[in-house]
């Protein structure tokens, strides 16, 4: 036999949106965004009820309450301002309105029923209550009322008092709440900074930024290019890990198995002589040395991402000091990394079923609030999904507690469930499946995928065009054209996007039949010449330039695309919602043909009449034309310009 | 700061399907159906897993366990045939399969990689731990295996048998499930028995069962129309209340606010100073009486459903015994249950706020054991919706704890979200939309929405045609035809429906302006001329003998409407999953005109060539098509048959 409920809750509250998952993980949000919620709430019979959205930070134990008004069918709604960057919690309570809920029987029974003196000492027995628990202002108020009412000459003069809506609000501020029912769950969102919806990331291998031959950069020689990135108009200076490299089976050229003399390892092997993850490697400086680039980063207007793999070299201090962390073999050697028959052999990984699992978690969170107390406020993640979920999930959690405005990039390229619970379970944001999705077609999936499903609750996407691990066949035969319109696509699709550093000089060499870049920085010391012919740097600079000036390109969720009658052309929209600022944007995804399509200019959305003239003014190649009606014929040469932003003016 | 997990449970198991609202309340299955359960499962590297679907009824301590298969993209599922009449609880857990993720292993390393004699140590480390586990026979066969893999004469042979499938089975029974992982939520099934989805009901007031002038009807007078009813082919017999009823403000005929005398007053006012809702009404007969009538019932293959209304007249015990039940307005009276500015003034609503309402919710369970212990397993309750939800939440799953084979039907018409709670809350079946569902668009949209959304798991429709409270305009204004071909759509569209008496006789005579029956049942003795010209007794009873020969009417999810080039023809097929029934349905909803339409006859679902010929076999008019193609041409003619059946036969 099921147990009598102790108290009565009776009133029904469900689908309270935005939920994830049933409450389990928290939906994400930006500073400044408002929260709407809704909910479903309703109550046998006629009352009438009243709904409050209750929400408070880490730092208040008591609710902040908001009314929620009905919207239809018993849905409800209700919504504030997200000030804080913090992870709130918000919830739904309702409760019936005893006064309201007679008070409109009143007005029902008022000229249909004769006699309503009963009626009325129910009406005068909930004043009372109300000015019992009433105190100060409100009690003297309501005591008056009470006077009014016991006065008044007749039956009617007394309905009269009763239907006053000003003592309605009155008896409705201070009765009690009747049937108070709170749903079930407390949930939760957490409110990042809006660095973490919006930014041009810059990708680098610091030793790359050298400038003798045959030598490597170091911290200053990064200094020195700082202006150059900034010029281009980037936000953030994603740094490949800056730690000691291991010794002990070091990577050569090209991945291969043995280095020669002088070959620097791959910066992800991490550990040596010189330290493991709290330490710089020498031949970058010193910790000094890097606390000084960090601070002209921020003079240059940008703010550094480090990279985070948990990843230990035989030479790693862990190995001496926490043989207990990895994977002993039966044969008393230590398990190398290994995705089977793939051997890395110079690395070893943490093993996080370990009995010292715990220590593991800690020290990982260690690692972090080191990097933190110098300053750094982002990390790329390496390979989050070869670490238990749960494990972000706890560090995640923990180290925004102290410090919300830390942010998390998964680099997670694997199936699509794992890369959405590591969204889920706290990442920032997350690497996508952008540069394998090439046709228009994929394109408009894949983006109504981000921006029309559940995903757009949690999952904030980083468009990289190419990453030290992925130079996309588009890129590798497309060329210049190829690296143009991807450049398009990733920055003004996402509001958040990257380029490792060589995409705006074309750097197409590939490994053959692979996405390895040839010569790849991953495993040698190069020397850039960034202003070789043919690089793009004017045009990233550009239209880096149109993202910042163009508030309708900084959020992710305002895309609509629309028709073109080609289908290598994409053509969509991004607005702002008050349509102050109104982008048309056509991409030719053919980077070796020109493409000529009839745009179909989505007149309605843009708030534009049928017979009404309107500017295009196309901001790449600054060209305006003065329109009517919504055909608009574009001709696109991939290599003249294969891309075309308009701003929309009337 | 958030917390260490203390133990590492870390496979990811979420969109465990079916679930409803996150396991807030049970699915709904009948008994011998399959349970299919999917789960999204997965885990960090690349570790070998195994998932399982557990399961248990009250009576068991112990999960029983189901192996669920990998479907695709980290989807997983499994299934178990729900064979008794009760609650399961059911949930999905997972584990690492150690061995076969090491033997996988060692599959891709095996010609890759040359000395494998650490991974060897680690697989015979694997065998010895199973062993150690293993109990008799299991053991013994690992001991052999590990003789055979020490005296293996090299690493090729050890290789041979450490992937050897009958040795990893083996294994895997024995090794422990590392990693395991359960699923946050234990889930709930609903197992009714199949009545709860399938059968015809048909509506009585028993006291207008008598034959003689004047005089009510007794239980003695309803034995001697079971064979009648029996032979239209019903199986549930539904009496409105049976009780007492109350003489206080008794209602007179077409509900007129003063009875007269002799007038009996409507059921629905129960008790008496014969008693309340535990007592019968002496001019229906005695107790004993009751159960020979219940008896007789069961002998006819039908059987009883009560109607169970919370209402208690100013004459019921209850008002005696328990002042405390009901509202006392200030002046002292009890206050008559009303909807303003309507009054039910021969009713007072029992007051589920009172500080009393424990003892309420245990005396409403007090009145149904008592029927259920008469023999009564179905309940028609009337106005669930004016009662706390949870209240009948608790009520329902105390009562079917006990008795799982008793069966509630909520008659909530009221908003949708409040229907579909009821329903989530538990009740087995409900009333629904149907009556005011009468265009092709109305019915498509309205079944869509029962058998295609969450809907489908918990709401069980029964498609009244029309009840003591709605005779509906379309049957007041089309006549006959109407009654026909809504019949066919209630009998058809929904394996449960039902109607209220005198429908067979094409009762149609409406208080002016109102779905109310002229001259109704609910406010005096009644006595039908039960053979009177124009009556649609064989049309039913043909209809309900289609239903009983035909199983694809008597599930509701497999239904799919068709193509007819007529607004007015309404299309759809039933089929059994085995297509060993194949059924095809077409509606004329215009009562007044003849309709032509060519059907599409969906060959692709009946499993049929377009060049193949088929038979379309018409049940109602009985007459037999030769078809070839997909085209069929019907002309329907409200006044000689609205409807087609077709049994589609090859």
């Amino acid at each position: 036999m099921n147990k009598l409920p102790k108290t009565l809750h009776p009133i029904i509250i469900e689908y309270v949106r935005p939920e994830l998952d049933g409450g389990r993980y928290p939906v994400k949000r930006i500073v400044g965004d408002t929260l709407e919620v809704t909910a479903d709430i309703f109550k046998e019979g006629h009352d009438t009820l009243a709904a409050r959205l209750r929400y408070k930070t880490p730092e208040h134990k008591d609710w902040t309450e908001v009314t929620m008004h009905h919207v239809d069918n018993d849905q409800w709604a209700g919504s504030f301002v997200l000030s804080e960057n913090t992870r709130y919690t918000y919830s739904v309570g309702a409760y019936v309105q005893q006064y309201e809920t007679w008070r409109r029987e009143l007005q029902k029974k008022h000229g249909a029923v004769s006699d309503l003196s009963s009626e009325l000492l129910e009406g005068k027995a909930h004043i009372t209550h109300a000015m019992t628990r009433a105190k100060g202002e409100g009690k003297a108020q309501l005591k008056q009322w009470l006077q009014q009412f016991a006065s008044a000459p007749d039956q009617e003069r007394q309905i009269t008092i009763a239907l006053d809506s000003a003592l309605a609000a009155l008896v409705a501020e201070h009765e009690v709440r009747f049937a108070w029912t709170t749903y079930a769950h407390s949930l939760e969102v957490v409110v990042d900074r809006r660095r973490a919806c919006y930014g041009a990331w810059y990708e680098i291998f610091p030793r790359s930024e050298g400038t003798e031959d045959g030598k490597g950069g170091t911290f200053r020689d990064c200094e020195a290019r700082l202006p150059v990135i900034r010029d281009m108009g980037f936000d953030v200076l994603y740094l490949t890990p800056i730690h000691p490299i291991g010794e002990t089976n070091r990577k050569g050229r090209n991945n291969s198995l043995k280095a020669e003399s002088g070959d620097p390892g791959s910066p992800w092997a991490i550990g040596s002589k010189h330290g493991g993850h709290d330490a710089v490697e020498p031949a970058l400086g010193t910790m000094e040395d890097f606390a000084h680039f960090q601070a002209a980063v921020q003079k240059h207007d940008m703010e550094i991402a480090l990279d985070f793999a948990i990843n230990a070299t035989p030479d790693h201090p862990y190995v001496k000091e926490h043989p207990e962390w990895f994977k002993q073999r039966p044969d008393g050697s230590i398990k190398y990394a290994e995705n089977p028959p793939k051997k890395y052999e110079d690395i070893y990984a943490l093993d996080f079923y370990s009995d010292a699992w715990q220590d593991i978690w800690q020290e990982m969170k260690r690692i972090l609030l080191f990097w933190i107390n110098q300053g750094v406020k982002i990390f790329r993640v390496d390979n989050p999904h070869t670490k238990p979920v749960i494990f972000w999930e706890w560090l995640i959690r923990d180290i925004q507690t102290a410090h919300p405005d830390v942010l998390f990039l998964a680099e997670a390229f694997t199936r699509p469930k794992m890369m959405r619970v590591l969204a889920k379970a706290g990442y920032t944001q997350s690497y996508t499946y952008f540069t394998w999705r090439n046709t228009k077609e994929d394109i408009i999936e894949y983006m109504t995928e981000l921006t029309q499903t559940a995903m757009y609750d949690y999952f904030r996407p980083n468009f990289f065009a190419n990453t030290p691990d992925i130079l996309p066949e588009i890129l590798q035969q497309g060329g210049r054209p190829a690296f143009k319109f991807r450049f398009v696509l990733a920055a003004t699709l996402s509001p958040t996007y990257g380029i490792y550093n060589g995409y705006e000089l074309c750097e197409n060499r590939a490994i053959p039949a692979t996405e390895e870049y040839l010569d790849s920085e991953k495993y040698e010391i190069r020397h850039w010449d960034w202003d070789r012919p043919g690089n793009i740097r004017d045009y990233i600079t550009h239209i880096n330039r149109i993202r910042r000036e163009h508030p309708a390109l900084q959020t992710l969720g305002n895309i609509h695309f629309y028709s073109a009658d080609n289908e290598q052309v994409l053509f969509y929209g991004k607005m702002t919602d008050d349509k102050a600022d109104r982008l048309l944007i056509a991409v030719n995804m053919d980077p070796y043909t020109v493409q000529e399509a009839k745009l179909t200019i989505p007149l309605a959305d843009l708030g534009i009449g049928e017979r009404e003239p309107y500017r295009m003014h196309e901001l790449i190649q600054d060209y305006r034309h003065e329109v009517v009606g919504d055909e608009y014929i574009i001709r696109l040469d991939p290599n003249t310009e294969p891309a075309a932003i308009f701003v929309v003016q009337q």
